[in-house]
């Protein structure tokens, strides 16, 4: 075929702060899936609109050409109405866990299409898979099926949803091109906008253990996807969340499915608890009930019989016991007072270092590998006292994950500033 | 063996406008000659330093780290002196051919290590090619004993002089980092100071028939080069030259070395001649000839003499006729008046598309197509009077050439100003 356009002129043009047109970004997204274009001019390309940016229409048009790229799911058959919810990650971040069966309780669709977890935050699919038996692939007529019959469905997204994105996120993963708004916007929006949803709610978080550090930042990218999935038809609201402290006191995977349940039996930690019941709330006010009485149906069990009937539909037990750890070591308070500081980041890190994540995309992980907290900050401690355990199968790594971890906590007087970074939901931003 | 740096934690450094040190940028060119690091992390590394720059240290850095990734030659068994030239390149451009005898002449040893051409602009090796019987390759031996007898050599570069330039040179083509200072410079350098040549004088082009338009970026690349020679122990001077007008009234291969034959006898274009001479008397300066009649030598025939010995040590014949086209096209002026204006870059490309350069590194070229001026701006033309003619052996070849060169020249009234963006030579720069 005669090309229409030449890539080196489409790199020159955004390198020298042009404007690439739709015509132009919907060749390179195709020509780019085919391998036309090779991915060390897609390289040049994603450093320059790294440095360079892209205007509002030029985020639209590679978003809506990354979704082009491959199929886009079809939920018109449903009877229920779908609602969806993608977080930009962080640790100790299990929220999806509760929040799709809690959801899906309501009588709505929660197709949750879902990844693994690359360096050091964890991945939905890695927790669930420390179920005995669940498995993360279904064939499209289960997941249709299951999203009929019990409304929440958390699978593995086939290749076949965007390519071009996972073609181009892989590439940004080496290259240095990853924290770009108009990249990052584009990448998670084709994906969800490919999966069919008709009502999506963003969970957009910054701080240490955050994609992005600066709140100022995630509320651009926000807005940024927000009025993109606005655009392309699918009704989205986005909140802006603060992932300075790890999320609950579980990290890791089996820990993290452990807290879900404690969560959809009505227990669990009040920040795992606060932010499932604003995102169920965002979630279902899109799907047409919003009165819907979330806290309620976590405390009379409908939440929890989703659960469960959604980790038997996927052929998990749900009462089978969770993997346990060979080595656990634990680590206390070396004095008294109250812990002010409790860094995300590092033990995202350390629980990573621990086994619970993996390095390369075809590495496995420890279902049992990770930390679990005994402390949060605001949380007044005594010298000696546990303030948290690290859990792995292979006791060469406490070292490491200490090494990541050592500085990230600190224990003040009484009446010392608590540095979280101030509320857990900061923002809501809509159309 | 375990790498000291990571590659993405480099791009991440330049990309965020850090200063890579010493170790770092040596070690990236190494591991990168290694193949340790892929092409497309480099071609977003080339992206980031093309946009956000390198500080002094780093493209000194940088050029001896590609030095270092390949072989350097010795001069030291020569009884001769060491010159050198290099061009970045224009329309029309063979100087290399009557400056490398006519240096020669003196005594001196001129060991022109020369590329081909792609895209608008020419290679010396590709004009010498249409000599009958010349070749471009020579064993180490053959070009040393050259030296020693003839004094003049151009002959192809090896590929084991500073592979990693050769390797990012490549990738720069194809991902739109070609005109960028700290790449441009060290490029140039590192194969230039591989090469071992104890002095180099630089002609360094702007205008619309060189890579940079500019003269204050032509100024601003010659001030990194020369003092990136300097240096490095090499004598560096620099010429800013004009290349807004072809030079010379030939623009090929086979016209170009008879353009080149009748400078060398006393004759031909006073550009050519002007240019010719302002070099050759640098290169002798710095070779301890301040005084070297160099008109002298073109007049009396010892540049022509050392030429013709040049020539027959790499299998040519001075005396053969060289090829002829199969096809020509006369292009007449429109109106009487004078020639206010001839842009180099289009007459260039219009040479290119008759056959003259490649668009491939693989492609042949037709050593018989190119461009015959017969005019030069100044000059006052009547109408119906031959501008230029058009050669090539492929007459389907006339019509995108046309293409090229409509527009790019002009016939005003008597009086009306010459457009060539002023004197041939504008500047001097040394360390």
């Amino acid at each position: 075929m005669v090309e229409p356009f030449d890539v080196v002129d489409l790199i020159r043009a955004k390198r020298d702060h042009g404007t690439l047109s739709s015509a132009q970004i919907g060749w390179m997204v195709d020509a780019y899936t085919r391998g036309y274009i090779a991915d060390e001019q897609m390289s040049a390309m994603a450093m320059a609109i790294f440095l360079n940016g892209m205007e509002r229409t030029e985020i639209h048009d590679l978003t809506l050409a990354m979704v082009a790229s491959g199929e886009r799911l079809d939920f018109a058959g449903l009877t229920k109405k779908t609602t969806d919810k993608h977080s930009t990650g962080g640790v100790g971040d299990k929220i999806t866990l509760p929040l799709a069966p809690l959801v899906a309780s309501f009588g709505v669709a929660v197709p949750q299409l879902s990844g693994r977890g690359l360096g050091h935050t964890g991945g939905t699919l890695d927790k669930l898979e420390s179920i005995p038996g669940w498995r993360a692939s279904l064939t499209p007529e289960e997941f249709f099926s299951q999203l009929e019959s019990v409304g929440a469905v958390i699978c593995a997204a086939g290749a076949k949803l965007a390519p071009a994105d996972g073609k181009l996120y892989a590439l940004r993963d080496i290259t240095g091109t990853v924290e770009s708004i108009p990249l990052i916007a584009s990448s998670i929006m084709s994906k969800k906008i490919a999966e069919g949803t008709a009502a999506l709610v963003l969970d957009v978080k910054f701080g240490s253990g955050a994609f992005l550090q600066d709140p100022a930042i995630g509320r651009q990218l926000a807005e940024t996807m927000v009025r993109l999935g606005t655009d392309a038809g699918v009704a989205t609201v986005a909140l802006l969340t603060n992932m300075n402290v790890p999320l609950g006191l579980a990290i890791g995977n089996a820990n993290e499915v452990r807290e879900s349940v404690e969560v959809l039996a009505g227990g669990g930690p009040a920040d795992v608890v606060e932010l499932t019941l604003a995102l169920a709330r965002e979630m279902l006010a899109l799907a047409g009930h919003p009165d819907a009485d979330v806290e309620k149906a976590l405390a009379n069990g409908s939440a929890m019989d989703t659960w469960r009937r959604m980790i038997v539909a996927q052929g998990g037990d749900p009462d089978a016991a969770l993997p346990t750890p060979q080595h656990t070591q634990v680590v206390t308070a070396p004095r008294s007072g109250v812990l002010v500081r409790q860094d995300a980041r590092p033990f995202g890190i350390g629980a990573w270092r621990l086994g619970a994540g993996r390095a390369r995309q075809e590495d496995p992980v420890q279902h049992a590998a990770g930390i679990d907290l005994h402390a949060k900050p605001g949380d007044t401690v005594t010298a000696g006292q546990p303030l948290f355990t690290m859990s792995t199968d292979d006791d060469a790594r406490f070292e490491r994950a200490l090494e990541a971890i050592e500085g990230s906590y600190e224990i003040g007087d009484a009446g010392t500033a608590i540095q979280t970074g101030g509320a857990l939901i900061q923002g809501r931003i809509t159309a």
